[in-house]
């Protein structure tokens, strides 16, 4: 099976206070700071309808990541047993998606100020999707 | 802001009896059947640790998608106003990524079977995650 390439291109950056690795949080309700998502002009449209409030999942390209890594120790603590990268959210993954679920703070034009997210300055960003609600009837 | 492309290998298939877009139900919960995650041979190490009974993120890569829209009426009701795509789960939008919460089933060496997965036959997969625990201590 030749597999194909597939080629993405960021709909937005990450602005944020975090500039380095070694200080960012492992994940966002470990401490991590309020940080903007700039879109780029010609998405704007795709926000209409997002509200302050609301969660959402932000999906990110860790470019600073390992693509040829495939098993870890989760939390980089080498006590712990070496664990395939597809069980852990260790950014070193074939793909390096990063996946974060924040909640909306603040939206000017095409900038969406959020609460706690890890990700660092610069970071582009691949999609935004909303939370799905537990309840079918209201989605 | 020029911004570069970004290339994705998919690291497998989905493999199920969706083969029908008008067929397949819109989230995993509203009816979609056991699907087989079928594993690239040289990243079966990555899964090491996940267990059956996990629940996990497949992320997928929605290449029946149309990649410039922007707007959508969500779930297809022509009823419900326009939304910016990034608002709902819409599969048309600039990068359709496809991002499922799934049971693990059962493991047989580079093929695990998931539960209620509304991914069509054949869909590229891009990564699989744990679902974080509500509880840092146990990540």
């Amino acid at each position: 099976m030749s597999e194909p390439q597939i080629e993405l291109v960021p709909i937005g950056r990450v602005h944020s206070p975090l500039k380095d690795l070694a200080a960012a949080p492992k994940q966002g309700d470990e401490g991590a700071p309020d940080a903007w998502l700039v879109l780029a002009p010609d998405l704007i449209g795709g926000l209409r309808g997002i509200a302050v409030g609301d969660e959402i999942l932000v999906l990110t390209w860790l470019d600073r990541a390992s693509r040829d890594v495939l098993e870890v120790h989760p939390r980089s603590d080498s006590s712990r047993p070496l664990q395939g990268v597809f069980g852990t959210r260790s950014p070193d993954r074939p793909n390096p998606i990063g996946l974060h679920r924040v909640e909306v703070a603040e939206i000017r034009g095409g900038r969406v100020r959020v609460h706690r997210l890890e990700a660092l300055d610069g970071t582009p960003i691949l999609d935004l999707k909303p939370v799905l609600s537990a309840n079918a009837s209201q989605r």
